[in-house]
């Protein structure tokens, strides 16, 4: 991992103020325009997760499909197959908008990766103003998808449209991936990612993605996700629940068997007891220890805004690293046991236990899913019990990690230090991206995430919202980047 | 405990059967009658849980106090106050049915206690006949209440029946407690006994209770409940659930703690953990030990009727004895926790884990708590949370044990020969049935349980029935009891 950025730019072309500070202008002359045109985005309610709503997709991507188009972009819709609904009906998924623009090959070619669709949101739910109508209160731009992931989505046209309108040449080939089902699981894409290899992707150098946020108020680049398995801990007994008062001290209690199963995997430090489990995270080094030094990170202030007393580490940077670089094991519940208020006095007869272990380099899931179950297997065994015990997992997501020597994260820095005036912080998220690590396994290209929204955004709750900040800001450091990234390739 | 019973009766009066056989003649002759008295209540829709159908409740107990009267007996409908609905509305509780005869100093006085309240029962939840429809297959009448307890109740009203219309003199005198909010917790049932314990108690020497079956084919006299404790050990984290991926491995998480409280409650074997909780269990003395010889307990119909592989223990007599005289602990679930299907990675905020002890004499639910808080702060203690823990207990019921020497017994033994032509087995219930030990505690009098409901019955269950035989014969045993009940007392 590379920590020494050359801070002078040897290069041959002109002084990157001579460049973007005309940009830069047009941009904050043209805030108001660019606020407006997600205004009219986050008015449509493009929720997938209500497939009554779907016909809003496809307005959405109509919409970002015009905007390409307007600005001398092809645009496909790519079929991606039709989802099974529960009625046992079948529907045809929004399509996947895939556009380029005309290539020079001189050029590197990037291609970004965003999503229109949103979660869902009704004003009841606790929102202090309408989600489909875009408020701006203390310079905050509140509505639904405003950070996640219309207004990064949109930052990126206007980026491309800053440099059309001021009659510069766009540095970089461009090509779009806009999905209209990330909520929900993206369905579709991976398959399409793999049919188009050896097509759309093959002529590109990089994919930036834009759909997460900042650690804190300075800007950031990521470098890495956790991925994750969800195991599925089964215990059944008798053929029925039985009453606890008639049965309670004769029989083996399932429940029992799955809470000694649970209260098998960690310790009260929140190490994962499972045996072999850390063998393969890649080892600490001195400098990728540096790294966590510069992140601002407020201990106190994460502790008053989820209302915790402490966290399970005491300083910065090893709380930091355990969110982010190493594996962890929570706990989420128990199907089939008694979970309403009140006091039932059920033996449940069959219980399941759930909990998920986020993963990091270099674990591979299937050794972990295999040593996880060895371990429960053997617990098991000692409490001969004379249930049945069956252990499922599913795999959500490979981890992944990306170089910050690649000449994206290079040219992500610079562009940062141009706009903001700081270096980035450098992160990873805690929490399971599986469209990086997809990309970069099915095409092999350079996978870079780059966000605009800050700490504080709120996605997926209520008042969600994108500060005018970030979003004029966020839209400077995407032409910014343009502009480093090609200068990079020149200097080379 | 008594177990050596004599078995002749060296009474002064008439043969027994010179009594009772002409009495039993009647019940064996209008036994159709009686069925259909039985179809007539079951057609009622008495259940308790629903409130719109109090009406029935009404209407049932109406139809009780009708039949008591017509033999002569004088009725009070005894107001026990108002219910609050979850909508904020208070509505009157049905009234407990209290009822007595002309009294005879020279004669035992018997409180007949029943409820005419039945569980709620729908076809549609798996019943092969119509619930309210009393139908009779292969000598089983199916219905909602066949034997939970309007069958019961019936038969003590026909027991009453037979000697007045055989124009024999009732050898006891006898009161009736009949309600009609069992099912739900019998409300103001406790506050209404202490109100008339020196009025309408004062000259009750014994209580009976029919109100739970056998455990086998044979008849059983029931002399001990468990009572029962519910505790919610709540442990409280972050201000709000947290993202498992976000932070997973840097937050105590309340489940981690509610496992591990809920882990260390109870071992394999099913003994429970907590410190000191069996030092005041009734040691079991040979003589005890004998009475679970005696029982027709099959082991193996019993784990194919549940569906188990196993028992804790692994002879009748210690798993009868773990289920009826030894404390036991459950683990009913989790709320708060997640419990739905599939596979959701929240970090729950606030979760409370369930379970209850069920206690046995001479255990006092007082000290169990304290026993119970206790180890759980020091296991919580050792897990060095910043979460925080509550522990919440509310008890059910304290257990419940009586005397074999007493006439009740004596005298129920001896019917149970007549009729039945074989000693009863002694048993107990695992359950808590909080009615006998709140009658005992409370007026003081000797409570006992003489079930005459088979042990297939399904009380609580979809097909609920009473065999015509149970029914009939219970009848029989009733006029028995009333019998050797009064020539006990006439032999002393």
């Amino acid at each position: 991992m590379l920590l020494h950025l050359s801070s002078s730019s040897s290069s041959t072309s002109l002084p990157s103020s001579t460049v973007l500070d005309p940009l830069f202008l047009y941009i904050d002359e043209h805030q108001n325009e660019f606020v407006q045109r997600l205004r009219e985005w986050v008015a449509v309610k493009s929720d997938s997760n209500d497939h009554t709503l779907w016909g809003e997709i496809h307005k959405i991507l109509n919409m970002t499909a015009n905007r390409i188009q307007e600005m001398g972009g092809q645009v496909e819709f790519a079929d991606i197959g039709t989802q099974k609904l529960s009625n046992g009906e079948s529907v045809a998924l929004p399509p996947v908008l895939l556009a380029q623009f005309e290539r020079d090959p001189n050029k590197p070619t990037l291609c970004i990766y965003g999503h229109v669709d949103v979660q869902p949101a009704k004003k009841e739910d606790g929102w202090s103003t309408d989600p489909y109508s875009l408020t701006e209160i203390n310079g905050n731009l509140y509505g639904r998808g405003a950070t996640d992931n219309k207004g990064p989505v949109l930052a990126w046209l206007h980026a491309l449209e800053t440099y059309k309108a001021s009659k510069q040449e766009v540095p970089v080939n461009l090509k779009f991936v806009i999905e209209g089902m990330e909520e929900v699981g993206s369905d579709g894409l991976d398959e399409l990612t793999r049919q188009r290899n050896e097509s759309f992707f093959s002529d590109v150098d990089y994919i930036v993605i834009s759909d997460n946020v900042w650690v804190s108020k300075r800007p950031a680049l990521t470098y890495g996700t956790r991925g994750s398995s969800y195991f599925f801990v089964e215990v059944e007994g008798p053929k029925l629940d039985l009453h606890s008062g008639v049965f309670g001290g004769s029989v083996h209690e399932p429940m029992t068997d799955v809470i000694t199963l649970l209260g098998s995997l960690l310790d009260h430090t929140g190490k994962i007891l499972v045996p072999g489990i850390y063998e393969s995270v890649a080892p600490l080094t001195e400098e990728e220890r540096k790294l966590y030094k510069d992140i601002h990170f407020d201990m106190e202030e994460m502790k008053n805004n989820i209302g915790v007393k402490s966290f399970l580490q005491d300083n910065k940077e090893e709380i930091l690293m355990s969110r982010w670089r190493y594996p962890s094991l929570s706990i989420h519940g128990i199907e089939g046991a008694f979970s309403d208020p009140g006091s039932k006095t059920v033996i449940p007869r069959r219980v399941i236990g759930k909990f998920s272990l986020r993963q990091v380099p270099n674990m591979d899931p299937a050794v972990v899913e295999r040593q996880v179950k060895e371990h429960l297997q053997e617990v098991f065994a000692k409490q001969k019990s004379p249930n049945n015990l069956k252990v499922m997992a599913t795999v959500g997501a490979k981890p992944w990690v990306a170089n910050l020597n690649n000449p994206e994260y290079i040219a992500g820095r610079k562009a940062v230090k141009v706009v903001f005036g700081v270096e980035p912080e450098l992160i990873r998220e805690g929490s399971t991206i599986p469209i990086a690590n997809n990309f970069q396994e099915v095409t092999g290209k350079r996978v870079m995430m780059l966000p605009i929204g800050g700490h504080d955004d709120g996605e997926h709750s209520q008042n969600e919202k994108i500060s005018r900040y970030n979003f004029i800001q966020g839209t400077k450091l995407f032409v910014a980047f343009f502009y480093e990234l090609s200068k990079l390739q020149k200097d080379q």
